[in-house]
């Protein structure tokens, strides 16, 4: 048996459901599901509302295929595409579990989702970046330290993509060319 | 929408396969799956294990229908019967956000199970607890304090059930009674 | 340079100042000063604030010995006797945190200090439960399950104390005996 | 009774003992002291330890003035210089906890220190970052993103600092301009 991998869609959780960003993450998400993935998000809303919903729209959805962490206590946070709900009780401190995803892709995004790439870039774990307004467009294309990340490919670094059609070229291509310990 | 309710199987992760706790424990998932449940486990052995397998064996079980939150960082760890794995990175501290399952259901267990039971009563989740050796006996029809848990029912105790038949009977009457805050 | 050892005081949140429970704590925290120890504890209020309160009465006491762990994350919810604030934003998770002091003295307690007991147990603790209504005098005298734990003395248990100065006198004799790995 | 305030200083777990970095954070953990704060870090080596041993060569120190929140269970992995260990074994989840102190000053520093200073600006803290090699160098001046945070000056940002000299300078004049929720 094979598990389907998981990709985590971090992001600014006040987008308006009209802004590019918005948009795109819910692209994320829909192709995401398309190419195999579960969706990841922390649960709540803008990006990751728009993720889950995106998830829903692919073809290959599936009941169980998006998974909300929520940082407080209460289930019914979660955003209504979030199919699988983790009320943590962590608090801010979630985020170091959204960032273990098998793939984290960032869509925009403020303090928090610069909490989650410096995680994730830490946990090893490969990183597409959007170029849209926020730390993913910041960060694109840089290694966030010097450090040797083991079981990473020679160019490693957060990988920039201009469009979600470009981001999950980049993840199938990519990720499974990371090997975190 | 309605979302799918979780229900946490807790117990030994070192139960042997031939053992009656993860016969048991077996029986409960199947039974939450028939029973419309999506299974929660710490995604180990023993028991957590018996449990993602009895979930696989139900004839409404569909791929996704098993989380398995991790107490370490590696996915790998996982059991062959969770589909959904959360690699927590937390240690034994992710035993509070198993604990947060809309139900949870004891099937036995050392210390590691007790500190599960003691958070899901402090969640004021709907407990119930298999007469079979280790704490979900021993504290089977007990209160886990004398104060009193908002949004339960009168007679709200760990409540005791002889079998997993039992266990997923006393489930389907009593946990919408529950209403944790 | 020898590091002072750490001394956890778990117990009823809820305890009033002039109940048993209160005195007995706030003597532990007198005399685990007096021993040389630092004592921690959840930050809040009863056996808590007893304990802390009970530190800064040892004539050994100064500024600093006393360490509180707060579910939340605002430092000013702590305890007037509490010198060292760590405002740990986890909820009730923290108590995993609390229960890895290099001992653990029950006084009383429901379920938030029962999991603390069995956090304690799991990281190879030595424990002293004081025999005073709650989970520290159900537990005193037993072993929280059958699995060794590495690093302890033969007869390894949650050692009843009929008394604070009880409860210290076991504490002196045996923590060294505990090498938790 | 005022309890005395805590001030984080993170970076890099590996600058070396006879770096510019490393001589800049023993620096402000001795100034840090002599201003009346208690000094937190992540308690293992490099910037961490160079905190906690500048604290000690304050006039004003007294043994307790140094916490270290490490990241593993094992408290003995703390430095030399840690007075109070709390072993959270959390892993690098427990960054989110060192950002919780009063006050955070960044001493260079990669991945692990970004997310500290991505959950400060969260978490309200007034923060000031070293101009050296690292994320503290990169950050000073900025905002970490455009929502506002509540209790905050105009001003608000991440406060830039030449030496160590002038951080402590930033802090005492900037730091009680700070309400955090």
């Amino acid at each position: 048996m094979t598990r389907r991998p998981t990709l985590a869609v971090i992001g600014d959780g006040t987008a308006e459901a009209d802004s590019e960003v918005y948009a795109a993450a819910r692209e994320v998400g829909r192709r995401a599901v398309d190419a195999g993935f579960r969706v990841v998000t922390g649960g709540l809303n803008g990006v990751m509302e728009a993720a889950c919903r995106g998830a829903h729209e692919s073809p290959s959805y599936r009941e169980g295929d998006t998974l909300g962490l929520l940082p407080g206590s209460n289930a019914g946070n979660a955003n209504a595409w979030v199919d699988v709900v983790v009320a943590t009780g962590l608090g801010h401190a979630r985020n170091a579990i959204v960032a273990r995803a098998d793939v984290v892709v960032a869509v925009g995004g403020g303090a928090g989702t610069l909490s989650e790439l410096a995680f994730a870039w830490i946990h090893g774990r490969p990183i597409v970046a959007l170029e849209l307004p926020g730390w993913s467009r910041e960060l694109g294309g840089r290694r966030l330290d010097d450090r040797p990340r083991p079981g990473t490919p020679d160019d490693d670094c957060v990988f920039a993509a201009a469009s979600a059609a470009e981001a999950l070229r980049v993840v199938v291509e990519r990720w499974q060319q990371y090997r975190p310990a």
